[in-house]
């Protein structure tokens, strides 16, 4: 017996579909506005044609739009579509036996040869009358009488002739005989708004934003003197630490010490307390209404606030409390604080994700976002998501986009690859990434490759960090300027979306805890007072190339990169293009201590110039404007003046 | 709500796991004997340890073995297993959280820190409370006595010693507990006897066996002249055209001739007549008893026959009467004939397999292949495989092993590659190559690591063959004599699977019919008188590499090739090693003019040698014996002695 669910007519094949993720298991990423390319492997038995249709939707569309695919070759078809909404599409691609256009293939060869084709225009006729079934009201009585004209042999010349009619030829292709189609499995798609694509974050302590020494920062000095200053330097997110109510018990001191003395702030990190949780505010920053207005003056300045969810809990937490069973009970009825034998960490609960009433957990996590959501936070900085399941990410990502399709989620996972790439396929918009330890010219093309030229760029959106508030990096502990510089610059210029923690960074703040990549008297464990004004070199750099970032179009994404040979180990250089014709070359001198040239060789395919032909490139950083020739031109960068250029090419 | 198909506490991800063909769509295929390596990614949140077994099992098996796999690195696991059957083999990977290896290695960090670990000790007697409830009768009496001791204060020091005792460990090996397991979708493995790693075809007309020129020849003539000729130069399998009745509608004359003069036997493509079809035999060649013959004499000669399956008809077959609705009908009620149009092959009828009664027409063709299989066959060459639904292909085959593992299926698909690769995927045994147009060295590289080297390697096997009774490549009608044994040779040493088209090959037949690569005077379409006695230096070849091939196991496999660097780009160069120790080198004078030699880099590593160590390489064709040492050795080649090498490589 044959099994039932063998469809034995079928007979094409559509296999190797691109983009695809994991045979489908994930969802593909894009941007608004992007295009999208479709190819597959579409092939049958035998010499009958085919054709193929790609097929795709928003997925509040009711019907499918569907675009022919055309040959390229090696059974390989392709076409593309556009996106143009934030939220899922589905694509696929159905092909069919394209019986009609194999008669009008056959046919043609044969009255070519001079042979009698009077049967083949009775199958022509078949053909017709087929259409005629499906074909608009106009089409179906000039159809009608064209079978007539192929069924009379009083009519064989002019049936002959119309067999390679341009007419006919738009009818097979009007009105395919779909029979026994094989489509393609449903695939996704999802597309976020541009702010995903291209974002400057600046991030802060707000308790650190008072121009009073000695005072607890409010919304309020956020607003009056973080804010202009962000505006200034070009940054378009402020993403700020919880700002919720913190522990008491265990509450850490400065420098991470385990006592604390009265008066110590604690840890943003250690959440809850008696006054609430993670939907409750600190009381020393403000009031709910504070927040909101804060988040309405950011949108008036073209900045988004980004807030930060910690999924784990101060012992004062409510939910340690009310909600015991989301946590681990030790034997001894205690609940179970963090550890990494033999460190402890008991101001923290981690939540238990095996808890049996993990449903009550994730339904209370998706209040705490829809919550904020509600407060109009559309950007979400996830603490460590690669200590909480997996399972727990794909769900509450795909919950929350059901209804706020523009939210982003930034994943603060410094850990393994694989855990890394897992989260950004589950959903995450955007990664945290290993940039702080790429330092070498190899590294960072490398890595650059990975995220770009692998199937990574189909779910990994790299967000590059120079520091954070809790990574002093090796190479900025020394303190040189130009390494600021270099850092800054090149996180800003490779990667589309990237960010700092101010003003540590600015002020070029470089003192560490001992063998530690981590900031001494860190803004984690106490309040500091900033001059919100200062202006250095570093800010200028930043502001510059901010605003080369605003108005060039290659700079606004990340996989649009081409690395340039050079022969230094010390110079980086890379060429960022835009359909729209913009070009912009970066190059850096890696090293912070010596001058560093050579020849670049551009690649003049890709900015469309003749090897002989003359153009400029205009730094956008100095003013300077020099007239190149051809492949080769030469560089040269004194790190003490500035150790790169940020070329935009134009025409001379 | 949460979705009830959601595993909320399952944390652990198994992907990227290896082997497996289009995310588990096809079998990967494997030889009896093959170690089969697994490996995967598998990770979860945080920090806890996990566990993962492979776990699989033959059809028949009723259990699963179970395995446990290893880390690697990057969170990579690792282990294998041997298939010893032939059939089909299932496996999987399961992976859990190890809480008691997590709390195992938590509490040793901790006693090593000098910490109180009561609670500690309370949760490892709750984890021994959980094994006794799994364990052996012996091991719960134990387990509950522990998990006492760790109870007990007053055993304190004793619970802290046993917490890192053998025991323990072993325990938590032994009785895991696998709370929310994650499973990898079942993947399947096909496991083919050793024939289809290791054949030499030898492929030839049974009308032309008969010692009598002018005399049809017979099964009888088979066992009699060519069985004797075949042992001798070391065939193993004799594949045979078509052996049923020919029709006589359109009947074929010489040289393809569309008029044929009385007594002209036809093209045994063209079956079935008023005598039968596929399942009956033309009475020139001898009766059904005569074929069982044939078979068995094969058999005790240690030759396997390969029969031909063209799913076509010759307008005189039973099919065309009894089963119109098998093929396309004309709108002149006529039967279509196969056409290339303008060209018309009107001898022949073909199959639609978009027939409405495809699943008659389906069961029909198993009934063929299934009688067959009765009468003692267990090879089949298919005719043209890639003019036939693929669907049907995947269906029959499953079928037919079902009953028949052993069955053995070459694909003749001469076709464009992705439906070559389909073919084999759906699962084709063997499938006829490109090899018979690779000449270069370039080409034979590429192309050879493109089947071992790619993901090709899990479905695709090749059988080489140097010319076949439709091809005459261009590279024979030279009719040079280093080039057919150069030929032959690099067909029998590439590839474990290999044919020819005799005795046209041995006689070094080269005349083809104008600009094309086919035989002129095919035996296609006449009958040939030939002495099966002939011997020559190709014969010699044939013979002395056959008896390599046989005596060494590194060339009854195909994917354990390496080919190796040699300065001249008319010598290849090539290492075949096999597990056993058995090492073969090959190198090929491509050029079959003039004399060329070069220093061939052995690669050490893979001939376990030291860089100053020497080696005896005895060459199995001439039985000379050379001492080399080291890495590189020079050789030279005169096309008109000996354009090649076979070389074992012996310990001095």
């Amino acid at each position: 017996m044959i099994s039932k669910t063998i469809q034995g007519q079928q007979r094409i094949i559509i296999e190797n579909l691109s983009p695809q993720l994991d045979a489908g298991r994930f969802a593909v990423k894009a941007f608004v506005g992007d295009t999208i390319k479709v190819e597959a492997d579409i092939f049958l038995d035998g010499h009958d044609q085919l054709a193929a249709r790609l097929r795709y939707k928003f997925s509040t569309d009711e019907t499918w739009t569907e675009k022919k695919m055309t040959f390229v070759n090696n059974d390989r078809y392709e076409t593309s579509f556009e996106v143009s909404k934030n939220g899922f599409y589905t694509y696929t691609i159905e092909a069919w036996v394209d019986h009609a256009a194999t008669w009008e293939h056959e046919i043609d060869m044969k009255i070519k040869d001079g042979q009698q084709v009077n049967v083949e225009l009775l199958m022509g006729a078949n053909i017709l009358d087929k259409m005629s079934k499906i074909a608009s009201k106009e089409d179906k009585t000039e159809l009608k009488a064209t079978a007539k004209i192929f069924r009379d042999n009083n009519t064989y010349n002019e049936a002959i002739a119309f067999t390679h009619s341009e007419k006919m030829h738009n009818w097979i292709e009007q009105y395919p005989d779909k029979q026994f189609t094989t489509t393609h499995k449903e695939l996704k798609l999802w597309v976020d708004r541009e702010k995903a694509a291209f974002s400057s974050w600046y991030s802060m302590f707000p308790r650190s934003a008072s121009s009073k020494k000695g005072q607890h920062g409010t919304f309020k000095d956020v607003e009056e003197n973080v804010l202009p200053r962000l505006k200034s330097l070009g940054f378009d997110v402020l993403y700020i630490p919880p700002i919720h109510p913190i522990g008491t018990q265990f509450r850490k001191g400065k420098n991470n010490s385990t006592t604390y003395l009265e008066g110590e702030p604690g840890v943003p990190y250690a959440i809850g307390s008696e006054l609430g949780g993670h939907t409750d505010i600190l009381p020393e920053l403000g009031t709910l209404d504070d927040l909101k207005h804060l988040i309405a003056t950011c949108q008036d300045m073209g900045i988004e606030l980004a807030m930060d969810l910690a999924i784990q809990c101060s012992p004062d937490h409510p939910w340690a409390k009310e909600h015991p069973e989301w946590f681990k009970i030790r034997p001894d009825g205690t609940i179970q604080y963090a550890e990494n034998p033999p460190k402890k960490y008991q101001d923290i609960y981690p939540i238990n994700f095996e808890s049996e009433n993990w449903q009550g957990l994730w339904e209370e996590l998706k209040t705490v976002i829809m919550t904020w959501a509600e407060w109009g936070v559309r950007i979400i900085r996830v603490d460590n998501p690669h200590t909480k399941a997996f399972g727990f990410w794909e769900w509450i990502i795909a919950e929350v986009q059901a209804v706020y399709p523009d939210m982003i989620f930034l994943a603060e996972a410094f850990t393994k690859p694989k855990v890394m790439a897992q989260l950004a396929k589950l959903g995450y918009t955007h990664s945290y990434t290993y940039y702080t330890w790429r330092n070498t010219k190899a590294e960072l093309i490398g890595y650059m490759n990975e995220l770009t030229k692998t199937e990574q760029a189909l779910y990994m959106r790299p967000n590059f960090w120079a520091n954070t508030h809790d990574i002093l990096p090796w190479c900025l502990q020394t303190g040189l300027e130009p390494m600021f510089i270099i850092r800054y610059f090149m996180a800003a210029t490779l990667s589309a979306n990237y960010g700092i923690f101010g003003p540590v960074y600015e002020y070029m703040f470089n003192e560490g805890n001992p063998n530690k990549e981590e900031y001494k008297n860190s803004e984690k464990y106490e309040i500091k007072y900033w001059d919100w004004q200062m202006e250095n070199k570093l800010t200028h750099v930043i502001r510059k190339t901010n605003e080369a970032r605003i108005e060039n179009s290659a700079l606004q994404r990340t996989n649009n990169i081409t690395f340039c040979d050079i022969q230094n180990d010390q110079v980086l250089a890379y060429l960022k293009t835009h359909p729209n014709g913009n070009k912009i070359l970066s190059v850096v001198n890696l090293d912070p201590y010596n001058r560093q040239g050579g020849n670049v060789r551009i690649p003049l395919n890709l900015i469309h110039k003749h090897p002989d032909q003359e153009y400029i490139v205009h730094d956008l950083i100095t003013g300077a404007k020099y007239v190149w020739r051809g492949e080769y031109n030469f560089i040269d960068l004194d790190p003490h003046i500035m150790p790169m250029h940020l070329f935009r090419i134009e025409d001379i």
